[in-house]
């Protein structure tokens, strides 16, 4: 593993953006507020993404911000709006949530989704649920009913449901069921047979060896060609509430029943407003390997980190000592994931009534590269879509690079320093 | 709320253990070490106990303890002693875990159960599984897999799994089936029965009035009398290695496929052995509200405490502002949980060839009384049985009471002020 400051700097080198916020933070202070506020930050998963459909991975970013721009613009809340995004997200047949997700071991859909409340810090997931088209909007329901408070005779609502109950409670709750066939796509039945033949291969290659042996050694998923991880988004909203979620369909040829991060309070999104004991309102969607992701409780602790003055080397460092170097994840080759972030305070110039934020938005990653869509909102104008990745020679894994940048809001929101 | 100076003071007051680390501390330096080393803490939950069957939960716990005793005078790890510490807990017919767990709203048995490895910083957990007698054997099972690193072509095994897959995954690695209706005791379908008849009572009341508005005024879960919650166990085994396991039934009526924090990562159970950032091995299982216990991740927040100088206070003000006090809980009338923590050093004056350990055992209880069973071991002696109840007068769900003590290993273990 290479040291954090070598991958600091490294980084930072090839990424112009990297370390912006001080710098910004200042030339930012010396705008005009022009508009109205609130921020949309999608992403399409990190994952090996094929060139051919890079352009339709860029529209479906574009088109989840723009839900969430709508909704914002409508007057609803941040976790509304993130939903909105979710159900953009999850309904293309490109990214791997909802429609299109990977088949487990037997052939089925299997989806994991949350979604956290900044303002109530509420929270509800699914896990491993099938038949269900929008995952993220059973987990926004169990959310907002648990946000009613008790069930009759006192029970205590379910934050978090699985399997069959999850299906069942949703589709009682007026959410539609969706035959499993029709959420499978010709790529989906098509990457589930091939990689069955190469599971089938590497099996018959191990029999009469010694097989534990031949496991540990076996260190390459082979799965990954042309799959996608986790999608997710994070939202600010015009009154300053912040809200996260994460959709996914899982790893390719998982076991049935698996659960990933998508669906682990504090691994796969987290969105906490600022308050008495935090000066900032964070939230944080990840994707990548999700028992990486668990084990590393990654989605909060890059909450915490970014209730540093300094987010950008707090960022750095939690990804550096709590994931890549984690001594939780010390028997693993390699580490796989990315991370975006948003940070939202009020400008120390604002008057009280006036909602002027200003906003971090940063993506992390570790591993393999992530599809984005940044919206700067709510003048409905599209700002960036973009692939973020790995700078060249390194590894990964073991390297990491930071992007992003600082805007303001309650000005036509803007990033000091566009994505390229 | 009470301040956390007024819940500790009263406390202090009325439990003659309370503060009683630093004292210890001092005096268990002047002990001869005499046998060898290794503590088993258990509990069989917090809840409303039956005074009539108080003999029988106290009798699950020395088994339970002598369970794990036994693994460790043979030899083996915190991991495997905690296992089998959880069995036992779950065999009883009048524990809520396992055999006898509480019926779901559909009268069907749904089990979530959990085990951590301090010393690899594994983890395994199942979720809403039937027909499986011994989850924590699943869970274990899950953990020592992922153990032995990846599966055929590079596939990522999994640490978290729900349901059906989940009883189908541990058929097929040896853990028999066993049908649902041989888990169900008379007493927990007697209890299903009234809960249920309860339940619509309470719905038909509802009906013909603004249901939303009964529902915040309901705050009273009337399922509880003669209910147990989870049941869990930490141990530290002869190397200094600690594990902690939890099983649960979860709530009584739950939805079917709701999951509580038994299964959850960080919520349930934690444990992790000393390292460079931290000089405490500390081992945590906690029991109460799975909704409660989820949303403040209490378990990982007990363990963070305890690597203060000062652990009595620091659980203290944890339990105070990171349970009772969350701002993740500020919705909720009261709280309810209770934890059993378990810290571990190499004492100062020891030799590097000697195991000697200082060991400081815990329980805190916010709300209902905890039934203990509590081991120093391994002299083969059982130690102590407990019942944990708040002080008279307290307010439960609002007030905090922490017992336990201090010992030393390598001695014949012995707790410096015994439990009453």
């Amino acid at each position: 593993m290479e040291s954090l400051m070598n991958s600091a700097e490294e980084q930072q080198a090839s990424c112009p953006l990297a370390n912006s916020w001080s710098k910004t933070q200042e030339s930012s202070k010396n705008q005009k507020p022009k508009g109205v506020g609130g921020f949309v930050l999608v992403h399409a998963g990190a994952g090996y993404h094929s060139e051919s459909k890079a352009k339709e991975y860029k529209h479906v970013c574009k088109r989840a911000c723009q839900r969430a721009v709508d909704q914002l613009k409508s007057g609803a809340l941040a976790v509304e709006a993130v939903a909105a995004a979710l159900v953009e997200l999850e309904d293309s047949p490109f990214t791997n949530a909802g429609m299109g997700s990977n088949l487990n071991l037997s052939g089925e859909i299997e989806c994991d989704a949350s979604i956290m409340d900044g303002k109530s810090l509420h929270y509800g997931a699914v896990g491993a649920i099938s038949g269900i088209k929008n995952p993220v909007l059973v987990a926004n329901r169990l959310l907002s009913e648990a946000q009613k408070g008790k069930l009759s005779a006192g029970r205590i609502p379910p934050c978090f449901l699985v399997g069959r109950g999850a299906h069942d409670w949703a589709v009682s709750h007026g959410i539609p069921p969706c035959p499993s066939e029709k959420m499978a796509t010709k790529f989906s039945l098509s990457a589930y047979k091939r990689n069955k033949r190469k599971m089938e291969l590497a099996e018959k290659m191990d029999t009469g060896h010694n097989q534990t042996k031949k496991r540990r050694q076996s260190s390459e998923n082979e799965y990954g060609s042309g799959c996608l991880d986790t999608v997710g988004a994070v939202v600010v909203d015009l009154e300053g509430n912040v809200a996260a979620a994460v959709s996914s369909g899982g790893l390719a040829m998982k076991h049935p029943g698996r659960v990933g991060q998508a669906a682990h309070y504090g691994c796969g999104c987290w969105a906490e407003n600022a308050c008495n004991m935090n000066p900032y309102s964070t939230a944080v969607s990840t994707s990548g390997c999700g028992e990486h992701l668990i084990r590393t409780m990654l989605a909060r602790e890059c909450s915490a980190a970014m209730q540093s003055e300094d987010a950008h080397q707090a960022l750095l460092e939690a990804m550096q000592n709590k994931f890549i170097s984690s001594p939780f994840l010390a028997s693993e080759d390699r580490v796989l994931g990315g991370v975006i972030v948003l940070r939202c305070c009020r400008c120390v110039e604002a008057q009280p009534s006036q909602n002027i934020q200003g906003i971090l938005g940063k993506t992390l990653i570790v591993s393999r590269p992530i599809v984005l869509g940044l919206h700067a909102t709510a003048d409905g104008r599209q700002r960036f879509t973009h692939i973020s990745r790995l700078p060249p020679g390194t590894v990964p894994g073991q390297s990491l690079a930071i992007e992003g940048g600082v805007c303001r809001l309650m000005s036509v929101a803007e990033l000091d320093t566009p994505l390229p």
